[in-house]
């Protein structure tokens, strides 16, 4: 991405691999971010608030293995020690550093070792070095997250390049900074070429986390640590329409979303939930929400069973009214409920082998109203009680 | 329990064991009833809301294997059909017979299977039944669940005697048939043999469900067939205090709980998780039941890790305000965070040894309000998986 270079290094944060990752921007750029709205917030999401409020950002610094969360006024201090020390070392302003971390809870932050690691960490950096920053923030992630899109400007060529991490402790509640109640921890950095204000990046970054991020759940757990940050370089010297914009940012960050719920830990699946049918968008969100989150739905995909009384059972319990007798199910096209009761084992054999694949779509029609939402979410089996019941030991 | 009396038999709904149960009060007792809050309702549910509303039932159909739910105009008329002949056994009125049901979503009730199977159902009735008809109720149960209490009357002698089924979909949000929406699959039978109006009994089982069945969770899944009843016999001929009769039903609901979530799917624990010092009762019960369903605090508590990172980051995502930086986290009394911050390794390996145990509570002190709130919960692991990634195959 025009305007940018990453870089990546090992400062022994995880038991292995890249644990340390930087971006830096070659002028301070206009960035917009939003946060978790879990009460419990970690270090560099205060103070990454704070930075990004002053409307620029000139390089990002990202930690894996240790959240630096729930950690007391030490883990304050920690990461604004790790930020001047990159300020530093890049001969800028440290308001312009913007932090965010990823790991266990409740670890004090180990600044010595990204201090050792800095030099290897700032020579590393390079225009080509997106692949290995998506290496160094991963912590359960088993593959690295890429998206880019082409904004379509009228003029020249610009892109969106999104960068992203994420397995478990997802179902991030994102919202401005400035959100009463600032919530898997998810992390995401966005890159654009465009040139563009603040208040036209953050209309797009809001519309595209609405249907993308905040519309995708591994194990309902909101994070303390999820931030979606967007910087632009306005290297590509064009602009581009408000719609063009987050068309592209929203196809960016929905693919980002799907690759977090594919990786979901554990799992063998991303499905989407698209809910149609109710009184309002708002309706169908909360029974998306709530089929996406359920665990019996989980482990049902899990055992690729089409177990379509769980899926009602789960949509009549999100507090939304509908007609139970009027629903319909289908399984990636395949129809296996309608009128609210089952059409058979034919159907639900037929819909067995959609369960089968990695990604499908599982459509619930629960009445003639125009609200209509998609969540995407995995399936929950062994893997993730594996990781799970031993992460920090 | 004096009054009532208890059977249970085969009519090979599920693959083995008992699976029809049957109580029969000697006349028709005053009753009363709360119901899941599902918006998809069983066939039974909708029956037994209906004969509730008479104020009294002398017999109560239970049968295991098949929910009766999602099953259209046929399922009604199944269990309709079912409650008639069980009328006709007893030469009473149908109206008088109270239906319920638990196992598959989505597969048609085999009446014939019921019929055949009533003549040794009826048979088998006696006093000394209750333990039968407890196994029969079960579906993936592994124990039975009966408990009881002695009502302090202030003259003779009287008691409660609860049985209940339930170890999956386990999320009860029971309210009276007349609320607007009425939601695992548990079923709880209450008999008392005092002497009691429908509008006393009333009373006494919405507090008492309120911190028993409404405060405990496996799975978070809230079912189609939840229902609590409770029968007075009167054969004490002994009347009760409000509060006594309360303090008494309380006391079996919450033990009835208890064993529900000690009998969560493939669970190892029963916990309680003790939230206090929130601004009000309601703020408590809302962060006790965030905590109660996170999958990653279920998860840590199957690893036996005293995780308090995840306690506390699940707290703060309850929506709720609180000072996490003033948070007080304690596992079986062991104090591991004070001032929202970790007391050490040293805490963390004793709390561990709590870990281990089948019961134990964890408190969490969110401030010096007086808002508290206890909800009941287990661990989830392997077991959880594997019987519902199979559960109808």
């Amino acid at each position: 991405m025009r305007g940018f270079r990453f870089g990546a290094a090992q400062a022994g944060l995880k038991r292995v691999g890249l644990d340390l990752g930087l971006v830096v921007a070659d002028a301070p750029a206009p960035a917009v971010a939003m946060f978790t709205r879990n009460l419990v917030r970690a270090a560099p999401v205060e103070v990454g608030i704070d930075r990004v409020r002053r409307g620029t950002v000139q390089a990002v610094l990202v930690n894996s293995g240790n959240a630096n969360a729930c950690t007391g006024e030490p883990g304050l201090e920690a990461t604004l020690r790790s930020t001047t020390l990159v300020a530093e070392a890049l001969g800028i302003d440290a308001r312009l550093v913007f932090p965010a971390s990823t790991g266990v809870i409740g670890r004090p932050l180990p600044v010595d070792r990204i201090a050792q690691a800095l030099p290897a960490l700032v020579n590393s950096l390079s225009e080509e070095g997106a692949g290995a920053f998506a290496s160094a923030i991963m912590t359960t992630d088993r593959f690295e997250k890429i998206a880019t899109a082409r904004v379509d400007t009228g003029e020249g060529d610009a892109h969106v390049l999104g960068i992203a991490k994420g397995a478990g402790m997802i179902h991030p509640d994102l919202a401005g900074a400035d959100a009463a109640l600032p919530h898997a921890t998810m992390l995401a950095f966005l890159f654009t070429d465009l040139v563009a204000e603040p208040e036209e990046l953050r209309a797009a970054l809001e519309s595209a986390v609405d249907t993308s991020f905040n519309a995708c759940t591994v194990d309902g757990d909101t994070s303390t640590n999820d931030t979606a940050l967007l910087l632009a370089s306005g290297a590509s010297r064009c602009r581009a329409a408000p719609a063009a914009l987050a068309a592209a940012l929203g196809e960016v960050c929905r693919e980002l979303a799907i690759k977090m719920v594919e990786d979901g830990e554990g799992a063998e699946h991303a499905i989407e939930i698209r809910v149609s049918g109710l009184a309002s968008r708002e309706e169908a969100r909360t029974v998306a929400r709530t089929v996406a989150s359920s665990l019996l739905v989980k482990t049902a995909f899990y055992g690729k069973d089409a177990n379509w009384g769980r899926l009602l059972a789960a949509a009549g319990r999100a507090g939304v009214r509908f007609d139970p007798r009027a629903a319909q199910i289908a399984i990636g096209g395949v129809a296996i409920v309608r009128g609210g009761v089952a059409l058979g084992e034919e159907a639900e054999v037929e819909a067995s082998k959609v369960l089968a694949e990695p990604r499908f779509a599982v459509d619930l029609v629960l009445g003639g109203g125009p609200g209509a939402f998609s969540y995407f979410t995995s399936d929950l089996g062994h893997g993730y009680v594996d990781v799970n019941a031993g992460y920090r030991t």
